[in-house]
């Protein structure tokens, strides 16, 4: 390894160091970044991974590879990560939301021995400075990219997604994440100039001061990862941890170990071609039960913690992580809110929310749960409607899109868990528990070609705004409540103060009304939660676009962070100040 | 008041709601956010402020107007903060290190009325804008500026500082540190562009959306002030939540509340001034021993906390506070550290240092305590010495510096408090409990003004590297540990790990051989502590210029935060997305 000095650096005495490999990819990548870079500031359209699956954008045979790697990985243990240091145990129990047992064991981390070799890791890390760290990161991803098909089946055998869902979020959108968090992490670091001669006025000669200014991370990077979006939550903390400097240890969900596996393999081949070590990413698998991400939490080397899963572990990672020092960035669960007023297109409109309360049958972060509508006289071009009736149009909406069982798996995917199974198979009963009335059944749909798989339409339940304790816990799945109001000022308030109490990752409004949507803004802003007014074409509440629309405000108890703002980034590092005389 | 659309953000649909008053202030300020910009993304020399109290910078009315107005406080009520929520209290009983009582008494803050008052008046205040509040922000700064001279005298009784410092350190610095967090939290905030038409490629027509971003607050943001430096260490944290769109609750040291209760009542002026309402500012002030700060850090509106002050309270607000899901910036206490390896002029060097010790006799958070010196064989200037030879040389330095009392007092203030003079009074027995030697004895310095103020110059101790329990506790005050090591290899060692545990704010380096010098970076580095090498002008280890360096790291336990970085901002809003179809 050759001791280069980055160009941008030269007028430093404490110049990066940055290996030959890796200043090739500061070349390699420079535009890329340039780009991503000019996207993030206007929050323009951009991705640099495209989303089709189509073989027009891959070749003919980026398919049938990425399915073969895939299943030369089933019913193996995953061999590469055994150069990390390991128990010698293998781990691993995952079985697909399909019904397959995937059969894949990974060997288990030496946490103590891990941690050594990450922060052993980190000062090369650190000396290369944020142009070397960004280029290498960048072609982590493109390396990620390159198996977006091998990815894809990964994601849908573990998180339930269907598969081109699972191809887009987990490969490509999952990508354009991991390059936003560079990109934002690597603006963050450049606002700090690597040099400056300081010059104050004084009787006579000036003092004139050499300043150097050095980027140093914080310690060990945890990430946990969840089971539903095993590599789109998980990305945006990989990959601002990483570009700021800091090593990362990865700990998947139990059940959605698969996809992380693959990530980390890839980022530590790209780091160790690169002339770093591959300390710099590992992963801590385990077996469902364990104890592994509060071990992981509390261990003294980790100091920042990204997380993505229930409000139960989520809560203790804010108490009592966060009281032992750590940065805790959480994305838990909320009440998903839609307020509808007034509707100019209904078939449009129940089209577009049947749509995002199906796909993925609901278990998305951002799926829409709790519907507030005003009793009577919503004017929609359909003539006025009551709540109720409102409602049934919904419902129908729902089940006419999910009509045909073999089209409608490929957008419900499958349950993932028994909890959301029970709500789904047991819906009448959670109606009478909460006191609600259903306006739609889920339907049982068979899926063609997994007949284990446990597939279900959403469901309507009817509540009374008065019924609160009812519709303020999180049903994850099909579940949707449809909550009559008095009148929309009555949702606007019920809604705020449910998403302030108990969180929210997106609100949608529907109303004909200027002044309508006006109030809407307000109570967004004064809620913290980001706003789809009247959609009701291709873009949908629960979809967020990397680069452009935050995913989350960190505003409300879903989630003490956003994909990515400045706050998700500018605390993962600090800087070091060294001043002499000139 | 009349809603002015900001003419940056004439194309959202969401536009700032500006007061004319506060828009004439937009005007007014928008070269000098320029101009504070620019310097900041340098890191050139800035200043606003100037900080030389002379009449030909301030004209000749200046110093006796501020005197006058000094007097004119002491015995009485202040009586413009009554417009608070108030109990009908009056409380205060501060106390001039310098002797006399101060007899200045303020109405006590209703506390949840207060709150109430400021959450009130946080929805304007955000939907002003980030240009607003940052231009209202520099008024305010402004006019503070304007009572330099009076808050110098307020400072110097409260805190203890010489009166040329607490012009400085109370005035101008200060100022001028406000000014870098107002733009700070204005370059972050503008990262975000008002609005975007986001144009997504698609078959056929691009889909069309216009997206606005909206910068939000967290909530109140609590300031906590400390007894030595009650302006110069709340204005950042008061300054970076306030242009962030959070009302700002300051609870002032019982023994310094004056140079804030003069700040709140600028402040609350110029926001009333500017079409705000005067709540978003507010004073909470206590008599000694209350509670009132623990209180107020858990109260429920409270969201943001800046710190200053010992590690027990600081450390409690580091896990109590920050488990109860508050933003803690905290800056506390450490062992700055000077490592001598060898020396160029020591004539120069150990005058710096004896500056360094005797300011404010050693009662900055910045101030050097740990020497740590190889045993034998320092190159100088004045030939080879022992550790114990460059002690009594840095001794004879620091007698000769303070020999005049008259000039001596204008440099070493008076003790704070108890426990400064009781470690001062018996510095024999300080060394004996550590082990060590005197090298240096304090001297008691008769002040010709103020014969009740407690002066002492700064003492040395002699100690070995052994003696770690000894020299790993900060004895805040006149108070300088000579610290004998095998070899600076050592020394470096013994620094970075007393730095890693117990934290330091700033660093100092000797030596004429540039690979010390090179290995002295990485140790700042590897502590997370920023670095001052050779130091023998006028530049002293324990002062910092506002937009050039960062105060603190936050890498290391003497502080989570630092003076000014974009953490210390970021963190303090979030951002709220609205779209739809175009």
């Amino acid at each position: 390894m050759t001791e280069t000095t980055a160009p941008s650096s030269s007028s430093t005495t404490t110049p990066a160091v940055v290996p030959d490999a890796a200043q090739a990819l500061v070349e390699k990548h420079r535009e890329t970044l340039a780009q991503a870079t000019e996207a993030l500031q206007q929050r323009a359209f951009h991705s640099r991974y495209p989303e089709s699956p189509s073989p027009k954008v891959h070749g003919e045979e980026a398919a049938p590879t990425g399915l073969k790697a895939h299943e030369a990985a089933l019913g193996a243990q995953f061999e590469s990560l055994a150069s990390q240091p390991t128990t010698g145990q293998w781990v691993g129990a995952e079985k697909s939301p399909y019904g397959p047992e995937l059969g894949v064991t990974y060997p288990e981390l030496d946490v103590d021995a891990a941690m050594e070799a990450a922060t052993a890791a980190a000062r090369a890390w650190r000396n290369a400075g944020p142009e070397a760290r960004a280029a290498v990161c960048v072609e982590i991803i493109d390396r990620i990219h390159a198996r977006s098909f091998e990815m894809a089946h990964a994601v849908m055998h573990t998180s339930g997604q269907p598969f081109v869902m699972a191809f887009q979020a987990g490969g490509p959108h999952a990508q354009d994440r991991a390059l936003e968090a560079v990109t934002v992490a690597l603006q963050a670091q450049r606002e700090v100039p690597e040099s400056v001669v300081w010059e104050k006025p004084a009787k006579g000669e000036p003092i004139r001061m050499q300043k150097d200014y050095r980027v140093i991370g914080r310690g060990v990077g945890l990430v946990i990862g969840c089971n539903t979006f095993p590599t789109w939550n998980a990305y945006p903390g990989i990959f601002a941890s990483l570009a700021t400097a800091n090593p990362v240890v990865i700990k998947p969900h139990p059940m959605a170990i698969l996809p992380l596996a693959v990530t980390v393999e890839v980022a530590r081949e790209v780091l160790a071609e690169a002339g770093f070590a591959a300390a710099l990413v590992q992963l801590a698998p385990e077996n469902p039960g364990g104890t592994l991400a509060k071990d992981l939490a509390l261990h003294p080397a980790v100091k920042i913690i990204d997380y993505t899963g229930g409000p139960g572990f989520g809560g203790w990672l804010e108490t009592e992580a966060a009281a032992a020092g750590k940065l805790v960035y959480t994305e838990k669960a909320g009440l998903n809110t839609v307020v509808v007023d007034s509707v100019e297109n209904m078939r449009a409109a129940t089209g577009n929310l049947a749509f995002s309360f199906s796909l993925y049958s609901g278990q998305m972060c951002t799926a829409p749960q709790n519907v507030y509508v005003k009793a009577e006289g919503i004017a929609t071009d359909e003539g006025e409607l009551t709540a109720e009736e409102f409602g049934e149009k919904l419902g129908q909406a729902i089940t006419h899109f999910n009509k045909d069982d073999a089209k409608a798996v490929e957008i419900l995917g499958a349950t993932v868990n028994d909890d959301v199974r029970s709500r789904a198979n047991d819906f009448a009963g959670l109606a009478e528990r909460l006191g609600g009335t259903v306006l739609l059944a889920p339907r049982e749909v068979e899926h063609p070609k997994f007949p284990d798989a446990v597939v279900r339409t959403p469901g309507i339940i009817l509540l009374e705004a008065a019924d609160r304790e009812a519709y303020t816990n999180e049903c994850f799945g099909p579940v949707v409540f449809l909550i009559r109001t008095e009148s929309t000022e009555e949702s606007f308030q019920v809604a705020t103060e449910t998403v302030r109490e108990h969180g929210a990752m997106t609100m949608a409004v529907y109303s004909t009304d200027e002044e309508v949507l006006a109030e809407a803004r307000e109570v967004a802003a004064d809620a913290g939660v980001a706003l789809s007014e009247n959609l009701q074409g291709q873009i949908f509440v629960n979809q967020t676009a990397a680069f452009s629309d935050f995913h989350g405000t960190g505003a409300n108890p879903a989630a003490n962070a956003a994909y990515a703002d400045a706050a998700f980034v500018s605390n993962r590092f600090r800087v070091v100040t060294t001043r002499r005389h000139v």
